[in-house]
Parts: C-alpha cells; sequence; structure tokens
C-alpha cells in the first residue's frame, strides 16, 4: 500500500488520511437504501406491497402528478457521470467513478436530507446519454451530473436540460462557480476592492473555469481573462472550440494576448481551477495584496507558503486549510430548492440566489480567513434551498 | 376516496386496508437513502469526497474487481420494470409501476438486508431495455426484473442473461415458480400424493403461469396441462408464439385439446395465475380432494367458499388466508445467494435449490394450512441464500 508524503505544511493538530485508511473507510460502499416503513406484520406486507400497493399504482396510472405525493421518485436526484473527468484522475471509467458519486449522495443526505442514487454511464455520444436517462425520467426527479469532461460537459447539460423536464445541473460547473463567486464577494469586502471592480485571472478553461468566469461576468465583474493550456483564451485564436468561443466573446476586455503572464500581471485575484502549479515571480507580478484562489486538489496551484508571502486572502479547495472553497456549500441546497419548489429547471437566478444566501451567512462573520462559512455549517443548505426555492417561484 | 367492500370471509381479528390508509402510508414513497459513514467531520469529508475518495477512484481504475469491495455497486439489485404489466392493472407505465417497485426494494432490506433501486423505463424493444442496461452495468451488481407482459418478458430475460455478466432474474416468473413448487411438494406430502404423479392444469400462460409450468417439470411432474384464454396450449393450435409453441411442446402429454373444463377434469391440481374466476361446476369435475392454488391477487381464482367445499389444500396470494404463496419467500434470498456467490447468472440448480431450503423449513410443521413458511418468516432468507449460494459455487 503506498503512503503519500503528508504536505510540509499540513496543520500539526491533525494528519492527512492516508491510503490504507480510506481504503477501509469505503469498505462495503458507503450508502444504504433504507425502507421507511415496518414490514413485520402481514398486515403491513400487504399494504407496502401485494395486494395493497396496486391501490397506488392505480392512482397514479389516474393522475400521473401523484408519483410525486406516492414514490420518492419527485425528490430523488440521479448522480450521474461518465467517468470521463474523476476528480483530478481523468477519464478512468464509470466503475472507478462510482465512489465519487456515492460520496456526493451522502453528502446530498447529511447537509440536504434528499435521497439521491449514484447512476454510472461509459463514455458516450451526448445523444446516447440523453437518451439513457429520458428513457429513465420516471426513476428520479433531478440530475446531478459530475465529473464529466469539458467540452461534452457543456453540451450534455444543454440537451439534458432540454429533454428532461426536471431539475438538471452539472455540480463541477455551477456548483464551483456558486461558492466562488460567494468566496469572492467575502475577498472583496474584507480587501476593501468593489466586487465589479476585481480584476480576475481564470487560469484553467475547463468545466469549472468556464462556468466560474460566466457567472462571475452575470455578478458585474467585467475584467475577467481565462487562460487555458496554449495561452489567453481571445477571439483571434483559431483553436477555441465553441465553449471557449463563446468564453473569448465575454472575458478579455482589454484584448490581452499571450500567456498565464500576461494574465496575471496586475490582476487582483488568481482563480486557479487548472491542476497547475502557477510560479510564484508570476505573482509576484500581480497587484499587490492579491486574492488567490488555488482550487484544484490535492495541490492547489498557489502553494500555501507562497502564499503567506503575496496575499490578503487565500483559499483552497482543501479542508485543512482556512477558507474552502467547497461545493457542498451549493449543491445540497440548490438541488433541494429547486426540488421543493418543483422546478423544471435550475436557472441562474436560482443560482444567484444560491450565491446572495452562502454570501449572508458568511456576511455575519467575515475575515480573511473567514470568508466563506464551513462546509460543515448545517445553517448553510437550509438557508440555500429557502434562497433558491424562493428564485425559482414565479414573483 | 373509494372505499372497495372487503371480501365476506375476511378474519374477523383484522380488516382489509382501505385506500385511504394505504395511500397514506405510501407518502413520500417508501425509501431512503442513507450515507453509512458519518460525514460531520472536515476529515470525514475530506475521506469520503474529496481529495481521498480519489485513492478509492485511483485503486479501482487500477483494479476494476475492486469496484465489489469499495463500492456499493456489486451488491446492489436494480429492480428493473417497463411498466407492461403491474400487478393485475396491466399495462400502465413506468410512473404508476414505481410504488411496487420500491415496496420490492423494501422487501429486499427487510428480509435479506439487500440494497436495491427501483429503476422504471418505458414500454420498448428488447433490444432498447437491453442496451439501457448495459450503459448503467457498472450501476449495479444483479437486476431483478418485475411486471414485465408475457411474452416480452420471456425474450428480455433471456437476452440480459445474455448481455449482462452479472445475476438476472424476472421474479414473477421464477419467484414465482419457487415458491409454487416448494407449495405443491408440501400439498402432495399432507394429502398422501407423490409430487411427480401429480395431473397438475395450469390456468393461465402468462410469464408466472409458463414458468411454473417449466419448473414442475423440472421438478419431475408429468403431467401438466397449461390453458390460456384460448384454450388448451396444445402443440396443434396455429395461433401460439414461441414461448407457448415452447409450453406446448413440455406439456400435455395425453395430447388434450379443447377449454379449461378438459384441463380440470380429473386433475389433482389446480394452479390459478390468470385473473380469471374458475366456476364450481368445473371444481367438482377435479380428482377428489383436489388442491386448489388460486394465485390470482385479489381475486383468487377459487373462492375460500368453494375451496372450502372441496379442497384438501387451499392456497392463495392473499396474506389474509393461510397457505399464502409469496415471492418474498424466494427473491431476497435467491439474489442474496446469488450477489454472496459472486455468481454471473441464476440457473436451474440454485432456483432447485431455493426450493429446497424453502420446502425444509415447511416440512417442519406441514399441515393442510401450513404447507409453505409465513412470509414473515425471519428463517427463510438465509436459509435460501445459503442454499442458492452453496448451489451456485462449483463442486
Amino acid at each position: 500500500m503506498t503512503l503519500t508524503t503528508p504536505p510540509v505544511t499540513r496543520p500539526a493538530a491533525t494528519t492527512t488520511p492516508q491510503r490504507e485508511e480510506i481504503l477501509d473507510f469505503h469498505l462495503g460502499g458507503k450508502l444504504r437504501v433504507h425502507s421507511s416503513v415496518e414490514l413485520t406484520t402481514r398486515r403491513a406486507l400487504s399494504i407496502a406491497y401485494s395486494p395493497g400497493v396496486a391501490e397506488v399504482s392505480d392512482a397514479i396510472a389516474e393522475r400521473a402528478e401523484l408519483a410525486g405525493t406516492y414514490t420518492w421518485a419527485g425528490r430523488l436526484v440521479a448522480v450521474v457521470s461518465d467517468g470521463t473527468a474523476v476528480l483530478g484522475l481523468g477519464n478512468i471509467g464509470p466503475a472507478a467513478a462510482m465512489p465519487v458519486m456515492e460520496g456526493k449522495a451522502a453528502l446530498f443526505k447529511t447537509f440536504a436530507g434528499l435521497d439521491s442514487i449514484p447512476l454510472v454511464l461509459p463514455r458516450m455520444s451526448v445523444e446516447d446519454t440523453v437518451e439513457t436517462l429520458v428513457r429513465l425520467r420516471h426513476s428520479f426527479g433531478a440530475v446531478n451530473l459530475e465529473d464529466v469532461s469539458a467540452p461534452l460537459c457543456f453540451e450534455l447539460e444543454a440537451a439534458l436540460d432540454e429533454a428532461l423536464d426536471c431539475p438538471v445541473m452539472h455540480d463541477d460547473q455551477h456548483g464551483t462557480a456558486v461558492v466562488t463567486l460567494a468566496g469572492l464577494r467575502g475577498a472583496a469586502t474584507v480587501t476593501g476592492r468593489r466586487l465589479q471592480d476585481l480584476r480576475v485571472a481564470v487560469i484553467g478553461a475547463g468545466a469549472s473555469g468556464t462556468a466560474c468566469a460566466k457567472l462571475l461576468r452575470a455578478a458585474g465583474i467585467e475584467d475577467i481573462t481565462v487562460v487555458d493550456s496554449r495561452g489567453i483564451v481571445e477571439a483571434d485564436r483559431t483553436d477555441l472550440n465553441p465553449a471557449k468561443t463563446e468564453l473569448a466573446a465575454i472575458t478579455n476586455p482589454r484584448g490581452l494576448t499571450g500567456g498565464i503572464d500576461q494574465a496575471l500581471r496586475g490582476a487582483d485575484v488568481l482563480l486557479g481551477l487548472s491542476c497547475t502549479t502557477v510560479p510564484e515571480e508570476l505573482i509576484a507580478t500581480m497587484d499587490p495584496d492579491p486574492i488567490l484562489f488555488g482550487l484544484s486538489n490535492p495541490r492547489p496551484e498557489v502553494s500555501p507558503e507562497i502564499a503567506a508571502r503575496y496575499a490578503s486572502v487565500y483559499a483552497t479547495g482543501r479542508s485543512d486549510y482556512p477558507n474552502q472553497v467547497n461545493n457542498v456549500l451549493a449543491f445540497p441546497g440548490i438541488f433541494k430548492g429547486a426540488l421543493d419548489a418543483g422546478a423544471p429547471r435550475i436557472t441562474e437566478a436560482m443560482k444567484m440566489a444560491a450565491v446572495d444566501a452562502i454570501s449572508a451567512l458568511a456576511a455575519e462573520d467575515l475575515t480573511p480567513t473567514t470568508i466563506l462559512p464551513s462546509p460543515l455549517d448545517a445553517r448553510v443548505a437550509p438557508a440555500v434551498a429557502a434562497a433558491v426555492q424562493a428564485a425559482a417561484l414565479p414573483s
């Protein structure tokens, strides 16, 4: 069993979980299905199953909307992945994606009380994946897309949103974007900056980088530059896919060309979503006291040591440093709110409502090391759910 | 709310559950997904989800068989239906089938401790249903087909068995057949008959009638006559589908033609799986002291009043009469045994092992009103599982 070396600066009070402990923790998987009714009498058996259950089926056959009242399908989230972009591991396939999907389902239950089931699929065309979920439509009430690689994920999410009359959200995009925007708001406030005036360099133009850039734009931030592995995403490049062409059209207002160095020079914010490492000399070219979000796991784009020398605010995706940008602050409440509202889709207004709800909780105790609520803060999901539900309803 | 009239002869001590009580019982559905791990600390969060879970995904990506160790997929039963033959309600579709599938999942947990999820699909070609489940292959470890109409169910089960490297069983066929055969054994013993010598009239040539006829033949019963809505299933008929042609080839050894009256004349056993009512005058033509199995729900083919005048043994599918022939005696243990054995399919030997295990428990207290263990007897599923597991392993 390989043991990874713990990072030098890990807090002394905790130890980083090692492979053996992690595997032991996962023995048998992390999910269980329980019956919410006791089936220990003949009477209960005859109600929950044959012959009594026929009354329920009969009622739904007569009035389809009763499925939402008398079955779990209407409130069930399908956590769907094709295993093409699993954490930092890449395209490892559906079987190896399952532990992550189980974890997601466990988080849905823990934080929002939602029932969910993982459904893993092979890498297929958008049409085939959509077809599969359309066929399964009456088995669930919402779809959380997870760990699907870009740019397929953009097309797939849009196609699912069109084909299914229920909430669909690719969490790697929008969950990350919602929490990131809430975190940036807090960081701007504690450093005396105006959110709209931030100059942001987004490192990484995958699922999360793209969604963050779009949501930051929607929140009024105008100066955003996105960098992919070939440099700044800008309209004159001839190698852009449709998603990046769209991104180029709404970002890079100063018409920059070149690489990450050009994007970072004078920027207030580094938003890392790239699985790369940004060298210290580039951080040194940013605006003084920059806001550094190194969100790649387990290795942030900017190390804690370097961040300590430059950053006014430092956020990562890790649980062992302050300011953890963790999707769990968003997705449980977003889906809960959408399902509670009976919303047919998750709109921009609902995502912004989620941002507002997270920001409002963070504002109660805003410091450079607490720009976001703790991922374990049990108040967050209900607050997000209520805000999202309200935003979903016609005003 | 419509209230159905309770049957005249219901036992005075209990009341038949009414529609309102049944619907109330089903509010919100019958299933819940729980996390089996506590996620209330940052450490647990970092193990069960990002970044720790990457170790588990990585391990499975390297060695695919570890999915069975570290995820729930390998031990999860998908309860799959297209809603084309739901209880006695017919083709009411996937949404209305869901309460039955939830009930099935609840029974899997209650009796065998198995986790299962309902997946409902629209009515599709065999090819499309197989394709859908092949795509979902890494999401589950076994398939319980349910409430799929005949004759599609025969072709679908065979195609799934071929396409998936995991146990597949259409419970309406084989669960019913296993329990029926165990019940018939008990009935033969208590009435001093030899199982192999029974003359059996099977009323109904749908999923369960066909599977029962085949399993009874496999158990050595030679004189079986099957009747469908057009009369005795026999080789000279020109209206038989492939499944019934196959049935005609292995039944009706006396070459009978005609209707239900010809099949019942002189028979020892009426095995009703038809949703019809058999008139008293036909029962009167059977062998003296016949064995009457009226298994349709909620209305047995032979009413309790008529049975009281003729039968030596009377069995139904109902929980409010003695001798309930209930699939729950079979399917939880069969799937548990198959999954415990890591069996790639459910074989005839495994079904026969299940029959033997049920019979052995019934033999401990065999009377004309206890030819089978109670459906609530907690000893049954473990005994069936152990027998099925043993039968699945190479000897």
